[in-house]
């Protein structure tokens, strides 16, 4: 299978800075500056003041082509304006993709939307490996040569089988945990292991429906959009920062069918979208809200 | 002040038949044979069934021209029929427009935008009275030519208050109220006054962020989109049958001040369409929803 | 690999007429009568009416549960009625399903939508044949189990290619041939074979951008919004009957490339419908316009 | 007629400083240390890297409380860092609205939108004048307390015109010319005395539909969704760069009025953005593009 990936996204070779510190004056002198003297091409910058929060947001990032330093060591060469303005930061290089975990159960059209975008170049990440639940989608991930582990789970092994996940996570390194309409509720100790690490789709528009069966109840309250939210998984049900969300219009000629059919196309995009900005670094968090850096 | 009203809505001479009874086979058959024998020229027929109710819903137009019979007498040429398959049904013509009053407060964005589309002939609709519990929208009442009344609320006046509604109601012959940002609740006896015949404006998705400060609840949840939708009024708050909804899109860089400024566009278009599709006989209510027939 | 489909879409035993006549008055009433006499359930009936061309549009779709008479003989039975109006008509039964040829070429991702939505029930029609000027989809048609034949095509066999072409759809029986991303402008020949019966899709919002590299010129031009079109083929390039159309929001920040992969998402979700609405037998040619009967 | 201003609007006193200039390492840190050393309080600042013409643009808006000098003398402060860079710039000061010149023939709807959001704060502009060619709009410039001249342009007298109309521009001195649906086609020298100067709204999606009767021809191609473009007027019809776009959907049912009725509520939107991002120095133009910092 050829990978027509676009040649940018196989040659670049950038680093990326996420920066979080409380707002005042000469943060972006000083970020500027620190980016300058080092001798750093940047390709893209983009800010966000929250005036409430009075929070200083920023991403930026840089050709590491001509720059002074192995980005290695950034943590030293950044340490005194970090410390200076109390900075929260994290460096992404773009040589050294995340490695992504998707959890899945029966229904596989977030599943194979996701792979067939990274097989196209589309989601610049590894995907080493796919747990699920059931076996419905194993034959789909051997076919993008993806490993498939197959971890049933029922009242009475949930914990063992969480632990069973925990271990695969470890052994392939995993930095992100998608869950592609996977039909099993974390428990809190899951969730408390990968904190900002886990995206989740919702098939409503939160915080309409939460809970189960959100397209019988948007049926039967009638009404005339649909949609779908993608999201961090925090302690509570549906209630983690929303990344994306889309909506489709229905009719009274839509039936439950329809609107699970049509949900389907807005569950993929709006995954896809939430699963992207974070393998590139363009979200930040605060609040239980997002920045995305589009 | 010249009226563009497109000429097809001035010369229309248009009986429009809403109906809703059990569905059965033959319903169709007869009434397109009353139709037929009754030389009526069709100009727009559409249907709906709802297998789960077990319902059969329909709108037909036609021309009066040419009709075999004067439409005062309807209801006794259509008794056989109607009776035969146990139909509820009215019957509107286009020669006899809706009365229509206005309730609005301070916000007057959906107000203007009603009185400048029912002046541009887009509403066609007799508008002869607004009522407001401020003195806000009095010179663009006058502007347009509406009888104003200013009809202030307190907590200890509120029946008086709405027993003065009921009588300008009354004098002014009103079929439909229209709550173009009005910020007082109704009794629970003002809304079982007008079953059917209210229609709101609320400025969020429902069913998310029911009640009071729709766009500060979305803004803190930090959902991605924002929506309004309009709904007849029914006993429960914000529960009524859905009319129309619409949404869009916000980001990080939106404050609270953004998200109703969009709203405000969002709220005129979606209360306009409830208001037109209702004075043009397309709704059809059944099971708390609504069909609408465009 | 299990296959989940909508039950209702296995089951049905249903009938799709669709009809186009001159308009006059009386049709829907012989209609509704002819379908009443024979013992049709109605599942869903739309009609409409083209002033300008006096034309007469309909599409009933009836169970054939207690249907009077066997389906292959409707031609004789409704001879009468279809004579009396002058009707064009085409019955479509849901236990026949159309045979879908998909030509492709590089580009993979609207094929990939096109057979994972077959698989799961959303295409009720039969998929054996893909063609291709090039190996890179043989895989993925493979792993759907469906023929995959190659046939590359210069400047200089282009008629040779399209006879071997001609000859794969007699010999598969193919009713609807779909361009998913068909890089080959076909010859006049080719379409003149096929009217109504081949859907392309391209990618611009037509009629701005006809022709090669469309996202190229949207993004030359600064616009603000990109879209794909699908449309029935006809003998001028981009010039037939528009089926359906989306769009997307772009800015500033998006390159070429960001253009392209959002529209990969339009293509997607644009061409399965028209395909979609064609195997559903819900569009009606007239004038270079489609009727669609959602 | 009480204004409902949002308060932030009223009470703001910001700098806007929009900059334009070849890209090179080290403007961004020039341009904060600038900002910093002058104790400017930055609220926004955006930025855009076009690679393709090698171009750095940006917007950053200040608080003046506390800023180092007065903003008048801004040009020889900031002389050495625009010379190093070779920089266009503009400074937008929020207490020196802008003076804006509407002109409209008979359809209102835009006028009456730009009015009503201008009285609700909306807008942070200064409207003084209204020129129309026809007497319709009259009455409502009156009720919102603009000054209204009656310039009838005919092909004999449109020189004459032009320049009345100019010598109104300079008497109240205008910054901006909006053009709500004026249905004249500005002359040669008109266009080139106000570069940049022109907003104008075009009801198609440009590029389709360029030239007259948009409607009409979207009609006749049946197209599925309809546009309106809102660009800065430059010296070939409707090529000028695009500011922003808005779609809605129609189908089969809409006839050529339903889409004008559809289109208004389109032409509104988008024009009055247009507006809103030009006042508040939003906008950037490039390679007849636009940069849109919102």
């Amino acid at each position: 299978m050829k990978n027509i990936t676009a040649p940018s996204a196989v040659a670049k070779n950038t680093a990326t800075l996420l920066i979080t510190c409380p707002d005042r004056k000469g943060i972006v002198a000083a970020i500027a500056d620190f980016l300058f003297q080092h001798n750093a091409n940047i390709l893209h910058a983009d800010q966000h003041q929250d005036a409430e929060n009075n929070l200083f947001l920023m991403r930026v990032e840089w050709d590491l082509a001509g720059f002074s330093f192995d980005p290695a060591h950034f943590s030293q060469h950044f340490a005194e304006v970090s410390k200076r303005f109390n900075m929260e930061w994290q460096l992404k290089l773009s040589q050294k993709p995340l490695r992504v975990a998707i959890m899945v159960s029966q229904y596989d059209h977030c599943l194979a939307d996701l792979l067939h975008r990274h097989k196209n170049g589309e989601l610049v990440c590894d995907i080493p490996l796919i747990i699920s639940n059931h076996r419905d989608t194993e034959a789909l991930a051997k076919f993008y040569g993806v490993d498939f582990q197959y971890i049933p789970v029922t009242k009475d092994n949930k914990a063992e089988a969480e632990a069973q996940q925990f271990a695969l996570f470890a052994k392939y390194e995993i930095d992100l945990i998608v869950l592609a309409r996977y039909m099993q509720i974390l428990s809190p100790d899951f969730v408390a292991r990968f904190p900002k690490k886990i995206i989740n789709i919702h098939h409503s528009f939160l915080p309409a429906f939460i809970g189960a069966r959100p397209y019988h109840r948007a049926f039967e309250r009638g009404v005339k959009l649909i949609g779908a939210t993608s999201h961090y998984v925090s302690e509570v049900l549906d209630e983690g920062p929303i990344i994306e969300q889309g909506i489709d219009r229905i009719s009274h000629r839509d039936q439950v069918e329809d609107l699970i059919q049509k949900g389907r196309d807005l569950e993929r995009v709006v995954l896809s979208k939430a699963v992207r900005w974070h393998i590139e670094s363009r979200i930040l968090l605060y609040a239980n809200k997002t920045v995305i850096f589009d």
